[in-house]
C-alpha cells in the first residue's frame, strides 16, 4: 500500500491537567499509558466476569471472522446467557458454535455504534486490540456509506474497487491492558480484537451542547448546525435540478469549488 | 503534456436540419465547412474593410504577445481609427507601433466577452485561427479565477503551479476563411490567430429564456436557476461557519460528497 503511515504517540504518566492543556487541544489520537484504572484490569477475569454477569441472556453479533462489516453484515445476531458468552469468547476454538469453531463474538452494550460526533476514550481494560484510524480530512479517500468506511480489508484494500484508498492516512496502535486511546470527534477507526478482552468507551461532549441534537442521546446524529446546512443544500440542489444535465454538471462543479474555497480547513495537515 | 488531445470533428455540406436534429443536440464543439457565407468571405479584404469602416475612432487591445491575458491584463488599451487599425492588424512588422514593432491588434464590438452560458457559432469570415476548447465537465483542472482560466499558456503550462491542468482534455481546431465554430454554452475556448482575419460570433439560447438573466443582454450573467443556487448555498455555509475549523472542514467534505451524488452528470464521456 502507497499511503503514509503513522503511529498513534504514546504518553505515559499523563496527569489530568498535562491532557486538557496540552495534549486534548491537538485532536489528534494518542494513547495514554499507566491511567490509575484500579482494580479492574486484573479484576475483569473470566472467571469473575462469568459470575457477576450472571446467565442474563444477551443478544451478541456472531461472525466467522474478527472484522465485523456493518455494511453488508457479515454477521448473525444471536442470544446466549452472558457468562456463556465470556467463556465462549475466551476460547481459542469452540466446541459449541453457530458458525464455525472459529467463529468470533462481539457484545456491545449500547446497541448501535454511536456515530463519530462526540469524543471517545477507548479504554482497554483486559485483551489486546489493534486499532487503525483515519482523520476526518482523509473522509473523501474512505468510500463512505453513511458514516462508515466500505474498505474493511485495510490491511489488503481491494485497489481497483477503491483507488483512492492508498491515499488515506493511516494512524495505527496497538493497545494492551490498562491503555486508554483517545479519539477525537469524526475520526474513523477500525477495531481488530487480537484476544479476548473487555473495552470500555466513555463518550463526551467537546462542544457546548447547544451544538448537539437534544434528541440524540448516543450521539448518533450530526450536529445540528451540520444538519440544517445539509437542509438547506438540499433546497440549493432541488433548484440546480431545474436545469439540463450539462448545466446542472457544470453548475454543481462551480458549488463544490465554492465550498472548498469557504469552508474547507486551509490547514493541511 | 500527459492530457488526452483530440481533433474537433469537421463536417461539410451539413444542412441546417441535419445540423439541429443530428450534431446540435451532441452539445460538442464541431466546425463546419462549406456553409454558404455570402460574399464577406472574399469581399472584407483589408482595402474594403478600411474604406468602408472609414476613419471612425475605434477602443482596441494591444499587447506584444497574440495571447491576450484578460486575468494579469498583459495589454493595453488605445485608440485607432478604424482604417489606420486594418492596415496595421494586417502588417507582419509595424512601422509605426505603441508597443513594439511585433505587437497584436485586438477589436472586439462588443466590449466584454459574453460569457459562457449562450451557444455560439465563431464565423471565420477571412483569415486563420487556432482555437483549442475544454470541456465545462473538466473545469476543476483549468484554475478558474471566475470564468476564465488562469492557464494562459496552454502549450507549453507550468504544471508545477497548475499540476491538474496535465488532466483537461483538449479539443483543438484550426479555422480558415469560411469555416464556422459552434462553441457550445459553458465550453472553455482560448483563440490565437495566427493572420490578420476577422471572425463574427452569433450567440443564441439554447434553453427557454426564462432560463436567462432578463437583465442580462449579452450573456455575461449566470442561469437564474444557478445564481440562486449559489445565493442558498451560502446560507448553508454561513450555518456551517457557526461550527469550529475541523467539523466544518469535515461537514464541508460530505456535503461536497452530496453535491456529487445527487448533481453531477453520471454521464462521465
Amino acid at each position: 500500500m502507497a499511503g503514509h503511515r503513522f503511529s498513534v504517540p504514546r504518553f505515559e504518566g499523563v496527569s489530568q491537567e498535562q491532557f486538557i492543556e496540552h495534549l486534548y487541544p491537538q485532536r489528534k489520537p494518542l494513547v495514554l499509558e499507566g491511567i490509575d484504572l484500579g482494580a479492574c484490569t486484573s479484576k475483569w477475569t473470566v472467571d469473575y466476569l462469568s459470575q457477576i454477569g450472571g446467565r442474563k441472556e444477551v443478544k451478541i453479533h456472531v461472525a466467522a471472522v474478527a472484522q465485523m462489516d456493518f455494511i453488508s453484515k457479515n454477521f448473525v445476531y444471536r442470544t446466549l446467557p452472558f457468562d456463556k458468552l465470556v467463556q465462549r469468547a475466551a476460547e481459542e476454538k469452540h466446541t459449541e458454535f453457530f458458525i464455525s469453531e472459529d467463529e468470533k463474538y462481539y457484545l456491545r452494550s449500547l446497541g448501535e455504534d454511536p456515530r463519530k460526533v462526540m469524543d471517545n476514550f477507548l479504554i482497554q481494560v483486559t485483551g489486546k486490540k489493534r486499532v487503525v484510524l483515519f482523520s476526518p480530512r482523509d473522509a473523501q479517500y474512505l468510500y463512505l456509506s453513511g458514516s462508515k468506511s466500505q474498505v474493511l480489508n485495510i490491511d489488503n484494500p481491494d485497489l481497483a474497487k477503491y483507488p483512492l484508498f492508498s491515499k488515506a492516512r493511516r494512524y495505527e496502535c496497538s493497545l494492551k491492558a490498562g491503555d486508554v486511546l483517545f479519539i477525537p470527534a469524526l475520526w474513523f477507526h477500525n477495531v481488530i480484537s487480537e484476544e479476548f478482552g473487555v473495552g470500555v468507551n466513555v463518550f463526551w461532549k467537546h462542544l457546548p451542547s447547544e451544538c448537539y441534537d437534544k434528541t440524540d442521546t448516543y450521539g448518533n446524529k450530526d450536529l445540528t448546525a451540520a444538519s440544517r446546512a445539509v437542509q438547506i443544500l438540499d433546497r440549493a440542489l432541488k433548484t440546480l435540478a431545474e436545469l439540463p444535465e450539462e448545466y446542472r454538471d457544470f453548475y454543481a462543479r462551480r458549488m463544490v469549488l465554492h465550498i472548498q474555497d469557504k469552508a474547507y480547513s486551509k490547514n493541511f495537515e
